[in-house]
């Protein structure tokens, strides 16, 4: 049996059959422009699993293949043979892929009171003299009190930009304030420039992120992709499951969820054309699982009786302490979790409904790889989730297809 | 002209002279047991400045230095001959030295009121039910204020550690609480073992720290050595030039006192029979410019009219961010400092001889390789401060000796 990823796709193969042909047959295309000689390289895989049961490398491999590949685990779909068949998985690159997985990345946008946690502030100081040799940072943190009557403190990271900014521009600077209690970016100068925030939908398949300027309130670019934690399990039980082998396979799983994010980022970026570091502020949802994930908390105890989560409340982590990559001073804000399997995507769904503030029955029903649904009986809440992939997102379907093209999308 | 450095001597050297001759002839001892001849490999040296004007690699060189000492610059003293009468400088590191710098390191111990920033607090938690199915960390946080009356928060790395904590203790956790605002460490069960904290002073040329047990408020261990970025210049002066010169250099000399003070950290935790780990707090004195390269703040502007430091107030900032290797969740506390060239140290010695509560005219002199003098007359202090290190630490001296073994300390 090969398992192709990240489809979840498990295609029965012959011995003696390449893995082009496995795939093909099992309606999986992967890209060959050469019919399978070994000359395009265009249809490379990664061996996950079961490498002893497949063929030895071939003289086309060796000369395609870059030694960095070879490291990886890459093979020619059209070369490598099943020798003996057992258990093998394999993962089909991006690259390699003729279909493109289609992801939903829009929706309805309601209208609502913009009040961002960031905003950025243009002052003018009094540079030292020997008689007020005042130290740089209490005369900066002086001058923000008297323009904006709070007193905020400074991060380390920021702390360090202050005495060239200063100089750089002249004694006027552009801070940026979070939330009116940290600064978190000095710029030399005045600095105009729109600040921008970024949301992250962290799903069990899928991974979405959405640019937003905070001045104007509107999404200025999205970009979506597989969550590539796919290649450790399908499911948030499986991905668990790994994780409570052995403790460091959670860091696995939580910097292949933040390289996903940063590889988006620059997506996005790129789209908008303005810097990483111009994102100030960014706001995470994801169920249960790949909150607890996302933060490094060990997600274990969710899937044993009776289910507790690590944190509920809502938590700010500093950006640069999980490595993901926009401002180095901006926070990032997770939403709360409901319950170990109710969690900061189903509450982010009812502030985005505002079924919270309904005064009639109303039902929230979100599907995904995990369906949450909210009921409101006018007053209060109540919520559950129940695993849908396999029914929706066509995990392990022996007949139909997953929502690739070529797949009916509208009629 | 050789400079041998961390001693900060210059000698004259002859053409074709080897450097084991140079230093010997100007009193400089360096461990020879070979007499020379290339066998024994005890008087390694590092050529830090000027190895073009040394003459090239014997073949006892190429037999007894590694790989690596050899991309360090390593050599032998006794192979290694003055080719051209330029600059040159040598490092000769603490292994290849016979004497030893003397270093103070004790001091009178005034009795004070104990008073420290962190404490151990024993918690036995209900485990959650399907009816009671709290989140861990809030599960924890209520019990906190249920017993201490306070509502601290959770530091990010500690909270990653909750639930196993949690488990492993059968719901009995000792927890580690930082000014009574934040919890810094969550240890399995009753660890009734001593909780330590750390001085540290960093002069420009010696380095020292000091093991307490905040318990009974006793030193417990102390270790000292000279400060390793005398190699980038032995006074603050050159040190900022240094700098100056690039900023990444700045890095250079912050992880290079950091290497400094971890290597002191391993030495007293052995003396006390200690983990590293149950250190949970650091309070760090030294002049502006070693307080702001500790903290990795440019010090450039403090040699600068009018001589403003980048920050003044005290910092409290997490031992992780700086890669001191102490308890992970710890906070290390800098001292405030008072101006440009009255530091932390100042204020340090202010607080130790109690002159600010007294009302009577007195004078605090501390000499090192930059003096300090606080006055007070009996209402308010003045404090000043210049550079004494040419004439009490020995550099750059043409007759008498420094304070290494062989100079009479003692009569």
């Amino acid at each position: 049996m090969i398992v192709f990823l990240p489809y979840g796709r498990r295609l029965k193969a012959s011995k003696n059959e390449t893995l082009l042909k496995v795939a093909s047959k099992g309606g999986i295309e992967i890209q060959s422009l050469c019919g399978g000689r070994g000359l395009c390289g265009r249809c490379k895989v990664i061996v996950r699993e079961g490498n002893e049961n497949l063929s030895p490398f071939t003289e086309p491999e060796e000369k395609i293949l870059t030694k960095k590949e070879l490291l990886e685990g890459y093979r020619l779909a059209c070369q490598t043979r099943v020798i003996r068949k057992r258990e093998i998985k394999i993962e089909i690159p991006a690259e390699s892929r003729l279909d493109k997985q289609r992801l939903l990345e829009e929706g309805v946008e309601r209208s609502i009171q913009l009040k961002p946690a960031v905003k950025k502030i243009v002052l003018t100081l009094r540079s030292p003299t020997l008689k007020d040799v005042k130290p740089d940072v209490e005369r900066l943190l002086e001058k923000i009190q008297e323009k904006t009557g709070r007193e905020p403190k400074i991060c380390y990271e920021t702390l360090k930009s202050v005495p060239l900014a200063l100089r750089e521009g002249g004694w006027t600077v552009t801070i940026t304030l979070w939330l009116e209690k940290e600064v978190i970016c000095v710029e030399a100068g005045e600095r105009k420039r729109g600040i921008y925030g970024l949301a992250v939908d962290i799903g069990t398949t899928k991974l979405a992120v959405y640019l937003t300027d905070l001045e104007s309130g509107r999404t200025i670019a999205t970009a979506s992709d597989m969550n590539p934690q796919i290649l450790y399990g399908e499911d948030v039980i499986s991905r668990i499951s790994f994780i409570s082998e052995k403790i460091s396979n959670l860091k696995i799983l939580q910097r292949t969820i933040v390289k996903g994010i940063n590889n988006l980022i620059t997506e996005v970026c790129n789209k908008a054309r303005i810097k990483n570091s111009e994102i100030c502020d960014m706001t995470v949802v994801g169920n249960t699982a790949m909150h607890h994930i996302f933060l490094g908390v060990p997600p274990k105890y969710i899937s044993l009786s009776p289910y507790p989560a690590v944190i509920g409340s809502s938590v700010n982590i500093r950006a640069r302490d999980l490595g993901v990559k926009i401002n180095k001073g901006a926070y990032i804000h997770v939403l709360p979790v409901i319950a170990g399997f109710v969690g900061a995507d189903a509450v982010a769904d009812i502030l985005a409904t505002g079924i919270h503030e309904s005064k009639e029955k109303s039902m929230l029903i979100d599907i995904g790889t995990n369906t949450e649904i909210v009921l409101s009986d006018g007053k209060d809440l109540y919520a559950c989730s129940c695993a849908s992939g396999p029914a929706f997102e066509g995990a392990h379907i022996a007949h139909g297809i997953r929502a690739v093209e070529g797949a009916i999308e509208r009629v």
